[in-house]
C-alpha cells in the first residue's frame, strides 16, 4: 500500500461513491455503504483497500487477493475470492485509474501558496488566481500563467511564454518560445522551446539558422522527464491535446503530433515529421524527417522509420516495414542461419 | 512570420544591405533600395519579407510565394513568380542563414546587464567586460569567463572552468573540469565535465576509477539540450571547433571529435573513440569504444559502429557496413522472406 | 598528468603505503620508501608518477613509459623498462583504481561547510553531522540526509526523501519519493522518483494512473548524468547495492535491478522488468516490460530484448537471441547478400 511518507489518500469513500467516480457498477450483493480507505496492488491489498484486475496474467493474484474491493471485467468476476466486493467495468484499468485519482488527485508540486520569496518573477508577468510559484523559479517578462497552475522549484520560464490553467510544471523545467494549454504536466528536467538543430553545413564554418518558430502544446498533455522539444524553425512545433510523451523523448523542430499520441521513452522524431491522431510508438524508435505517420498507426519499439506510414498501419524494424513482414524477415533469417554449410551451422 | 512576442527583428534593411550581409548577388532588375522587414517561410511571407528556396521539393511554394524577396540558386530563378526580388546565391540555404542572422542575431539569454543580485559568484572568479550572469547562477572559485559571454538562469559553473568570449550558456547547464573556447552555445540542461563511466568491475564491489582528465571544447561549437559530455579519465575529452551536437547526445570519457563534426540527436559515443574532421552522424547511432572514424565519414541514423570507419566512408546498419552493402542486405532479406516455403510466405 | 586547476592529489605517498592501499605487492628490488606524487597515464607519466598496465594493447606504451612506478600483472612484469618500480597485482586495473582513489578521493561537490545561506531547507528536514548543502538547493519537509552527505548547487530534494550517509549528489539533481542508501553518487541532472508512464489509453482522453510506489536505492550506487528513474506504480522501483548506471539511462516504473548491475549509456528498461545480480548491458539497449533477466546475463549494446534472458546468458540483436546465434545471423545475411542473382550482387 502507498507509503504514508509520500502519499496521503483522500477519503475514505464508500463503494457507492467510488463506483460513481469511476463509472463502474456495483456487483450483485455488494454493500454500497462499505468504506474503502485507499488503493493497493492485488497482492498487497487488505480489507480496507480497493484493487483491480485487468491483465489476465494477474488472475492468480486476483483469486488470492485479500482486497476489500476489486474492479474487474464482468467476464472475470467468477474468479473472485469470496468476500471481495466487485465493481464491474468494461474497462477495468481505466476505471481503476479514475478511482485511484479519486483517492490521489495529482499532487501539488509547490508546497506554499502564492509566490515563494526566493522566486525571481518579472513585474510584467501575469499570474492567474491560485497560481503557485515555487522557490528559486525564474519567470520572464510578459509571461502569462493561468489559474491554479503550479511551477515547481528551479524552473525557468522564458519571456513571453503562455501557460494555461491547472498546469503542473515539476522542478527544473525550462520553457521558452512556447504557448501551452491547460491541464498540462511537465516532468523534471524537460526542455521546451530551445533552438532546433538547423544550420547550413559549410567547411568554412556551419552557419546556424535562426529558429523563428514556437512550440504549441494543447490541453491535457504530459511530457516526461528530461524530454527535449525544440521550437520550430519557421513554422511551429506542435503537440496536440491529450498526448503522452515519456522520459527522454526528443522532438526536433517543426514536428507536429496530432491528438492523443503516445510516445514511449527515448523516442526521437526528426524535423518536420507529422503524426496524425492517436499514434502509438514504442521506446527508442526513431523517425527520419519530413515524414507523414497516419492516424492510429502503431510503431514497434526500436523501429527506424524512413518512409511514410499509412493510417492504422503497424510497422516495425529498420528500415521499418509492416510488422507482419518484419516478423517474417526475422523468422527467415533465423531459419537460414541454421542451415548446413553456413558458418557454425 | 515570427511571433513578435518572441522575436523582434533588427532592421529594416535594404536589399543591398541584405545581399552584402549574406554574400548574394542582386538579380537582374532588382531595386537595391527596396526595404525588407523580416524573414518568413515561402508560404507565409508577404511583400515585406525575405524568403528562400533551397530544397527542390519546395519549388511549388516558390512559384506561389507572395514574398517581397527571395534567395535562390541561379538555376531556379526562372521559376520565380513575377514581382519577387531575387537574390542569387550558389548556396541559398547558407545565404539565407546569414541574412536571417542579420535580422535575428543570437538572442540574449540573460535579460540584465552585469551580474544578477541572486547569482552566487565566487570572489576569485574573473568575468570579462560585458559578461552577463543571470539569476540564480552559481560560479565557482577561479572560473574565467570571457568578454560578452552570457550565463543564463540556474547554471552551475564549477571551480576552475574557463569559458571564452561571446559564449551563450542557456539555463540550467552544469559545467565542470572544462576549458571552453569562444562563440560557444550550450543549450538547456547540457551536462559537461562530470565523471566518466569508469570502474574496475568486481563482485566484491566495483571500484570506481578517479576521472582525472578534462573536457576541451574549441570555438564556434553548439551543444544540444540535455546532452552529456563526460570528462576524460586520464587524457581529455575533446570537441573540435565548429562542431554541432544535437539534443541528448552522449560523449563518454576520452572521446575526441575533430573540427566541424555534426552529431544528430540521441547519438552515443563510447570511451576513447576518435573522429576526424567533418564527420556527419545520423540520430540514435551508437559507437563502440576505442574506434577511429575518419575525416568526412558519414554514418546513417541508428547505426551501430563496432569497427573503424575509413575517411570518407559511408556506413550504416548494425554491425555497420558500407551503406551500399547495408542496403543490399536489406533488400536480400526482404526478397528471401517472400519466397515460398518460408513461414507465412 | 592531472590539471592542477581541477585536481589536487593527496600525498605524496611511499610505494609501501600505495601497495597497502591497493592490495598490490612490491616487485623484487623495489625501494618501499620511494615517494610518488600522483597518478598518470603510461605515456604522460614521469618519475614522480604511478601508472598501470591492464589492457594488453598498451604493452608498447608500458615498455616505453617513464613512470616512476607501475601496477602490472606478474606475467607482464618482464616487459617493464628498467628503472620503473613494479607493483604486482592479479587485478591491475582494480588495484590502480584503489591507488588512484588514495591520491584522489571523491571530490567535494559542495565547497562550504554546513548549509549555504541561499539554500531553502524546510525546518522539518533532518541533516546528519557534517552534511553540506550547496547554494540554491531546495530540501523539502521531512527529508532525512545522513552524515557527511553533500548536496550540490541547485538540487531539489522532495518531501519525505531519505538519503543515507556519505552520498554525493551533483548539481541540479531532482529526487522525490525515494529511499536511498549510503555512499551513493548521483551525477548532474539525474531525475529520480517522478511519476511513471502509466495511463489507461482512451480515445476520450487517456486516464493517467496515480503512481503510488517509490524508488528504493541500495548502497554504493552511481547514477549517471541526466538519467531518469521513475518511481513505482504500486510496488517500488528498486536499484540494488553496487549498481552502476551511466548517463541517460532510463528505468521505468517497477523495474528491479539486483546487486552490482552495470548499465551503459542510453539504455532503456520498460516497466516491471527485473534483473538479477551483476547483469551487464551495453549502451542503447532496450528491454520490453515484464521480463526477467537472470543473474550474470550479458546483453550486447543496442540489443532489443523482448523475452526473458536466462542467468549467465549472453544475448544480442533485435529481437535478441544468444550472441552466438546473432553473430551467425549477421554472417549469414552478409554471405547471402553477396550471392549472384541478387540486386547489385
Amino acid at each position: 500500500m502507498p507509503d504514508p511518507r509520500f502519499f496521503q489518500p483522500r477519503g475514505p469513500f464508500t463503494l457507492q461513491a467510488i463506483a460513481a467516480a469511476c463509472g463502474a457498477e456495483l456487483g450483485p450483493g455488494v454493500d454500497a455503504a462499505r468504506v474503502i480507505h485507499d488503493v493497493a496492488p492485488l497482492d498487497e491489498a487488505g480489507p480496507e483497500h480497493l484493487s483491480f484486475l485487468d491483465n489476465p496474467r494477474y488472475v492468480p493474484q486476483f483469486t488470492a487477493t485479500r482486497a476489500g474491493a476489486c474492479i474487474v471485467h464482468p467476464k472475470q468476476a467468477s474468479a473472485a475470492p469470496p468476500g471481495v466486493a466487485l465493481l464491474l467495468s468494461m474497462a477495468p484499468y481505466r476505471a481503476y485509474g479514475l478511482a485511484a485519482r479519486h483517492f490521489h488527485p495529482p499532487a501539488d508540486v509547490v508546497q506554499q501558496a502564492g509566490t515563494h520569496p526566493t522566486a525571481v518573477v518579472d513585474p510584467t508577468a501575469s499570474l492567474g488566481a491560485g497560481c503557485c510559484i515555487g522557490p528559486l523559479v525564474v519567470v520572464g517578462a510578459g509571461v502569462e500563467i493561468g489559474a491554479h497552475s503550479q511551477i515547481a522549484a528551479g524552473c525557468v520560464i522564458g519571456a513571453g511564454v503562455v501557460l494555461g490553467a491547472d498546469c503542473r510544471v515539476h522542478p527544473q523545467v525550462t520553457i521558452s518560445h512556447a504557448l501551452i494549454g491547460s491541464q498540462v504536466t511537465i516532468f523534471p528536467g524537460a526542455r521546451i522551446g530551445q533552438d532546433g538543430f538547423g544550420f547550413a553545413p559549410d567547411p568554412r564554418g556551419h552557419v546556424s539558422i535562426p529558429q523563428l518558430g514556437r512550440v504549441i502544446i494543447g490541453d491535457d498533455v504530459e511530457i516526461g522527464a528530461n524530454a527535449t522539444i525544440d521550437r520550430g524553425a519557421g513554422s511551429d512545433t506542435v503537440i496536440g491535446s491529450g498526448c503522452r510523451l515519456d522520459n527522454q523523448v526528443h522532438l526536433a523542430h517543426n514536428v507536429v503530433l496530432g491528438r492523443g499520441c503516445i510516445l514511449t521513452g527515448q523516442i526521437g522524431v526528426s524535423g518536420s515529421t507529422r503524426f496524425g491522431d492517436f499514434v502509438v510508438v514504442g521506446g527508442q524508435a526513431g523517425f527520419a524527417g519530413h515524414l507523414s505517420v497516419g492516424t492510429g498507426a502503431r510503431i514497434a519499439a526500436k523501429s527506424g522509420i524512413i518512409g511514410d506510414v499509412p493510417a492504422g498501419g503497424s510497422y516495425g524494424g529498420y528500415p521499418a516495414v509492416p510488422v507482419r513482414d518484419w516478423h517474417r524477415q526475422t523468422v527467415t533469417l533465423k531459419q537460414l542461419s541454421k542451415k548446413k554449410g553456413l558458418p557454425d551451422g
